[in-house]
């Protein structure tokens, strides 16, 4: 694992045209590393005894990396820093918090997600093809992803007849465990044209209330309220958004983030997908990496490896993926929504060239 | 573990006199806690869906929680947050990181320091007796602390002869695992007496040199160089601080902690803890809170929990264990030093009233 994320900060630092001696600090993010993860990476890259903050905020940590390192920037702290996701999941199963008395009765993430989706079916009519056709989409662009887990494109006959997991979510309709790293380089120096800007970051976590009230829901008002910050800070609307990497863990995820991040009206998402709209070159591209479906979904790298899209696709170097009019790019993660505690956290970026 | 957090963060609202309504963002450190568990703790709060920053820097994760907290405030990001620090060992072993060899083959972390303890001994003289004398201080001081895990003060007889778990180092010289849980608020709003002043706060991590260059030496140049940066920053010397809660989690650590934060020349902390000049009365009171060794070591709440004594110090409200004099209070953590990797992190903080 380290090996993992030692190669991710150089090639961030390779990307940027810069040496680990202009790093003044690191925000390594990661759920299952163990204790101090960035400085045993910090050890593969000729440590210098620079701050290291490790965090953990399950499925959003890697964006939430991001926010601090971003915060810690914007306020002047730092000049330059990396923000960094790790994760390596292929060695074992993961163990589930011991708190998490509804998991263990079998409200699992796949299964909370799955009622999410009958619930969606039966106020707004979206159809079992709607769901499918998101993980179609999404494979397709990873297979186009030199980065991505799963590279082979999968039809709507495979995606439907794929092995059921939670009803209506068939296996290709969620992301499976990765190892996986990804890092950027946050700096307020001007380095040329090989940067973008990072317009907002907002990080946020869920009201508790209940089961019945938010767990269940397809409703999701962290990340409506996460995206509206986002959007004023940012200064732009959905309107004005190019491509979007979502928190696509499950199919329906996508399509409630079409909703809740307002590219779309509230019960409009199922058709947004099925007429194209969210395609490489539809409207607002989606999830143009394959998403946590095909890329893959490492846990604490997933929100850094969503920024890494957005800025291959805002400066032009996303190869046969690339997105025609990309100036404007949003990344929206999700963690920890176990439903003991309503949502866990959410983190909505918008860049710009 | 939540109920533990929950009940710290409640301890210091209400010592600061403030509700949940006015924190806007809780940086929650911990080890061992799984995911999202600051989100979990604020549920017992009442969750107001603020910003949740769960972080990890091993031993010094509390202290790590602080420093961010405190730069986070200090930048104007937000005016009021939470620190906290919660950790619960009682339910298990502490798994080993899975790339640390050294420890894997015998060179744990008692094993280190005794070795650090065997070449104090050798370069300048330290005896048995003094080292046992930081373990007859603490428990003593932890006597008095209605807070301590181990509240029976112990006879150097009886440090002495207690079963040898690296020699030097007997079993009362070692910290044990403790369930534990510790909150601050920081504030930029002036709030009337019951406050303290951060100074500073300073993180750093380790140089990785070599076991035989760093990991064994009875040197800690980490925390002469986090230490000399919060001086400065603070503009204050080691002559100025009168308490520090210093990381004791074995006796040498204290002893090396005087000379590397400048209490006492290089070779004269055995003799510095066998004048009692760092008892509660001496000239720099050290652990008045009964330090690792008598309070306790819930990993990642230890650096918060330094931090509280270090309030209830400065405020006059520590007890039977008052400090006269305590103006200036210093909290020094290290965290993470395993040999692969170096030193991990320190963090050292000064306050003053």
């Amino acid at each position: 694992m380290t090996e993992l994320g030692a190669e991710a900060c150089s090639k961030a630092l390779k990307s940027a045209g810069i040496t680990m001696n202009e790093v003044e600090a690191l925000f390594c993010s990661h759920s299952f590393g163990g204790r101090v993860v960035g400085q045993r990476i910090l050890r593969f890259l000729g440590t210098r005894g620079i701050p290291v903050i490790n965090l953990e905020n399950a499925c959003a940590g890697g964006s939430s990396a991001i926010n601090m390192a971003w915060a810690a920037v914007a306020s002047g702290q730092y000049q330059t820093v990396i923000a960094l996701g790790v994760e390596q999941m292929s060695r074992g199963l993961i163990p589930p918090n011991a708190d998490n008395y509804e998991a263990a009765l079998g409200l699992t993430l796949p299964a909370k997600y799955a009622m999410r989706a009958k619930r969606h079916m039966k106020l707004y009519g979206t159809t079992e093809k709607q769901l499918a056709l998101v993980a179609v989409k999404n494979t397709e662009n990873g297979s186009l992803n030199p980065y991505a887990k799963n590279q082979i494109p999968l039809t709507l006959e495979q995606v439907l007849a794929a092995r059921m997991i939670a009803e209506p979510l068939t296996l290709y309709q969620c992301t499976g465990n990765a190892d996986g790293a990804a890092a950027v380089v946050i700096t307020s120096k001007r380095r040329g044209n090989n940067q973008v800007r990072i317009r907002a970051s907002v990080l946020g976590s869920g009201r508790y209330t209940s089961i019945k009230d938010e767990g269940l829901s397809a409703d999701d008002e962290l990340a409506r309220r996460v995206g509206k910050l986002a959007y004023e800070l940012a200064g732009v609307g959905p309107e004005d958004i190019d491509l979007a990497e979502v928190h696509d863990a499950f199919t329906i995820g996508e399509i409630l983030a079409y909703e809740n991040l307002g590219f779309c009206p509230v019960g409009e998402g199922g058709r947004f997908v099925e007429e194209g709209q969210s395609k490489r070159n539809g409207r607002l591209a989606v999830n143009a990496s394959g998403g946590l479906i095909a890329r893959g979904h490492p846990l604490g790298a997933t929100g850094v490896a969503q920024a890494c899209e957005v800025f291959w696709q805002l400066t032009k170097q996303a190869g046969e993926r690339q997105v025609e009019r990309a100036r404007v790019g949003l990344t929206h993660t999700a963690g920890g929504a176990t439903p003991n505690i309503g949502s866990g956290a959410c983190v909505v970026s918008i860049f710009s060239i």
